[in-house]
């Protein structure tokens, strides 16, 4: 048996394509000339990595990304000692990288990590610039391309994770959302190689759905389920199981939400 | 004293034999073609593994599967150093070599890991593909077989144990349930070498049985507990203490819930 | 002064004694010859190790006995790596070397482990019956003599404590309680040197305590208590001096409770 | 695409600019030539970090700033072991260093820290001034110029995370507050560029905004987030998009809040 | 100035003295003769320790004690792996010494330890008299002169710290009170050498205040506190200040409990 | 600009000043002349560890102080493994240090170490003067001169953190408080190089201060906190700023209290 392999635009050649919601390039473009570190704010699957890979590559600058969970420490982002050779060596982590040659280091749902990484960037993130390796004894002063960008979604905050004030107010904050009907439905296209008006009902159902947010859903659907959905039928799929597979199955277990959300989906797409 | 083995078929030679539910196995293929993750959910023993090394070895893919626990973290997938003749030396973990080679990487209940194994999934399952390993500073862009398979129970999900809808909306997902009846008589039957004949009456217990769960019962009678007892039965056991050994004794430890489930078995076996 | 050691049988020679509640000498040999794994439940000290050794001496199996607690980790069953001569070298953990090997594998009190335990038995407790050690790298296939058994005591089971029922489902399962009355009184007799006219008070005081379990007592008087006492008699201690600290003592530390078993004990041993 | 970089006064020359509040300077004098140590407390970016820095360049001392949270264990401020050659080495850590060589070791926000780390002040604020180090069996006597400062922000603090009596009775104690209005003007304009005309409406914003705090608001607007705010005015971006960006977002995620501080925005801006 | 020192008796040289309760050292004999590990229970300072080095030295025994505590492992008495010379090389805890060389192994406290300390001890403490020792692979059948002894004291039991019945049922138990009135007061004597006369008002004071245990004091007043006070006496100390520094300052900090304390002092010794 | 160090008095020279409450020196001579182990209680600041530095220097003995914290383990104490040469080597903690050549260990704030701190002094504390180093095999018997001393704040203590009666009753112990007004003055004006006249007025103040503790405040001043006071007013700031800064600050964070507080300080100080 052969399958075809359909394999998506490599990332890592040109500028990631990226649909802009508002102001977020130029703010962007502003924030970076001056220094000034940025923070994203935004629902799960919006754009907001993507945006920072297109920023940085317009801007020429290397992007390095760091997904942020409950057991990442800043010496995760800092570095560490390792043995080599029997003498420990120092091995720069992604951060002291981006503080020592330039360019962006993006850490993704910080709140997530442990407290000591929010701490580890205030002195790169005000006047100072400068990142402190109490573990080596430097002290290093960041290039002038250097920019720290921090995203959470602020859905998920509750007591327990949340920024302090000292982290939040050395930030420039975007909110993002989920694009406009028409950027969205021309983005799914362009992904997922699905045709605008076969994609139209796709984006029309996911906008209803997100109207069920905080009611029956944690979540409203994002534009990469959208996508998802889009590149199965664009493989061949039938369109209702590929809702169900890629849009109902992933926003609920509850057997009942499942329910209505099927008789939403057959009313909005018409069957 | 000698007994005779009687081994199973080697798992490790040809297709494992596979009992389809619905469309699990196009909408895998689809997924697959397209490289997006796939999550599968559904009750304990049900199928889900099997499934996976159904597909995988359909596809010719080899898999590599991971059973996820609270003390799994995402060096246990990504790898580690070790020291090695005065070095430390990088071992690729199952994920990473999974990356590297190509293949499906199954994590088996994936809510039980800790959170860092989920998100060291974000970047491989957006349209990225990559694997950042921090420790290392290598950044793996994933083989174009490269798949990411991940499954969990809903009926166990709690508060603190479910996946982020961050996390979430990353996969395509399929819910399993058991078997229907006729085609669960038969699998059983080809698992023990019981004929269906004397299956039948086994399933249908079962099946009575799974519609005590949430009253008296946490879960329902699995397919697996179906085939160790016909096993047993086929072993020549009296029937009445192969069910006892292997679907009553394990679903419960309260005597009075467990005499009940004896009148059940009794009702309707016939005895 | 000088004290007669009076040594008990070796435990190494030979088949140990085993006084047989029901079928599941049967039961273990069925399960054993068609490779299905075993969990025993029951009170403490009523012989559920006893009987593990005794089956796996008549199969003319190793044992390998583990017990299980709170710091136990899957690691200390897998194995581990120790630097020797400035390599880390891999040292197998008892339930490798016994899937490498064959044999029984027992895991006591299960449910005492950390989470990860049961989880490294699934695999070896499907048809698969591998163990994958993610830290060599390697895919081991059990032997066909590998048995894995488990054990635990459901009263003390707590919902903070208990097997998932993923793990459950995975064996055939025996319930255990305290050997019928004569039985009992032949088992002390034999392991304590005591003779059965003198044992068997102690057996009815014993069954009578038993009957307080969950009103004043957390569990009932072991066999084993029995057999400590009638050995203290044995060896010359006045009866009701052998009672108090064989078996009112270590049922609890409630002056109020100790006195009310102080009153059945006079009542039943007739003084 | 070219963007013209506007770096910051180089903040390792010179004397940092610092506008006083009140008496600041002459206490941190008059305790530095007694040798007692201080405490700082005051909401965040009032200016304390900046406040040590000048002091330390206007008595001639080095100042070594380290950043407290929940992971910073006594062993990041004293030092460790660390293996060269085979040899385990000693490693002053910031503040042993400090306690060597002399000048200021400043621990910003030091109720975040462990409670080791108070711990480790204890004999090196009071008389003695000793820095006993376990480890290594040493006791230093401080440099006559070694001094401690110690900060929080009395606004967080919370049961679990204080200072305890036998730690804050061994300083100094100084409260900040922001500056008055037409300091803070002045320093506004310095840090930002914009002309003092243009930064006074920002100012008046800021005040009337943290007359909201713990009404709406967890932290009032900081002197930081209002040069943030002129920095982006100055380098062309519409006041509007400035003020949401640099302080309306990084203040709140509640829609209703955002809502209403963009109404007092409005009507103090004039629009 | 010179200060005599009046050293107590070298506790390593003969047999130490005890002054014994009831059948406690028959009990003791029996339990060695037969191999049966003992659990001595009673309140702090009541001389199970003294009782455990005196009965060790009657038989010959060496006695190694382990003080347990939350932080107290398995390994901690097992043993663990020590670099030395490049080379990881085991050393034998002092549990292993004496399974291997014979002896009495005292774990005073046991419910303090954590859980798998006591689990570490099943094996030793059934017929088995094993110590499998996973590390090493291990398995050390226990020399015939091998015995455990485990304490603790009831009076601090609660749900949090108990012995398991798995635990508790393998042990003959005895309870341990403070001694009677003239036995006492002899002991007291002998250990502080103070005349007898001059001991009984402060043994009777003692005994006045164990009455208040469970209303106003924790626990009662141990042995060992008189023999501080009539030490105190002895070196010249006035009686009054020596029972309040030795008998009522450890009893309580609370300021009217302790007003009381010293009026029962002052009733009992007639001032 | 230069500023003139007034250095306190050399704290290694000489036996420093100490000025007596009560019968505490002549207690803890009996105590060290007959072996027996310390407890000192009291609030913050009032001179424990003072009393503990001169009683040793009138002993003539070496005192080592630890000041204990949540993460302090036994191991702190009593010594580790290092790697040294390819070699662990053992190196002695401050404990065992005074264990093996004598003098005083002082444990300052005893309760706040880990619970395996109070279990490793067990034996030290009663006749056997014995430290048993599991680690190193080694027992060593304490030197003739060796004497633990350990201290507490009653006023702290709670459920979670007090001394187990087990441990308590192994001291003599001494209760501290301040110092009677005229002794207070005097030791204030040696202390800070102030006139007597001139600290009359504070320790009037901090006296009245003290009263409020448990209604508005959760400690009194401290003796420390009126020689900082003192001591910024000998240094030249008016006495209105010196009490704000070395008294009321410290004691406080709430708003009114601190008005309160200043109100009281007028009207004490008649201004």
């Amino acid at each position: 048996m052969t399958i075809a392999l359909n394999l998506p635009l490599n990332p890592n050649a040109g500028i990631p394509h990226y649909t802009a919601h508002g102001n977020e390039c130029a703010l962007f473009e502003s924030a970076w000339s001056r220094q000034l570190p940025i923070l994203l704010k935004g629902p799960t699957g919006c754009g907001k990595t993507r945006f920072v890979r297109h920023m940085a590559a317009r801007l020429g600058l290397p992007v390095s990304t760091v997904s942020c969970h409950d057991d990442l420490t800043a010496a995760d982002l800092t570095g560490r000692y390792l043995l080599k050779g029997g003498e420990t060596v120092w091995v720069d982590g992604p951060l002291t990288k981006a503080v020592r040659e330039g360019g962006v280091c993006y850490l993704d749902e910080i709140v997530e990590a442990r407290k000591d990484v929010a701490v580890v960037l205030h002195p790169l993130t005000d006047d100072r610039r400068l990142l402190p390796l109490e573990r080596t004894g430097e002290l290093i002063e960041a290039q002038s391309s250097f920019m720290v960008v921090v995203s959470y979604n602020p859905g998920y905050q509750n007591l327990m994770k949340s920024l302090k004030p000292s982290t939040r107010q050395r930030f420039v904050s975007i909110e993002f959302d989920f694009l406009p009907r028409d950027r969205e439905i021309a983005a799914v296209s362009i992904e997922s190689g699905l045709a605008e008006s076969r994609v139209a009902p796709l984006v029309d159902l996911a906008r209803r759905l997100r109207t069920l947010k905080g009611q029956d859903l944690e979540e409203g659907v994002s534009t990469r389920l959208i996508i998802y959905c889009a590149t199965l039928v664009d493989a061949g799929m039938p369109l209702v199981e590929a809702v169900r597979a890629a849009i109902i199955e992933p926003l609920t277990d509850e057997a009942d939400v499942k329910a209505a959300l099927v008789e939403v989906a057959a009313a909005t797409l018409g069957r």
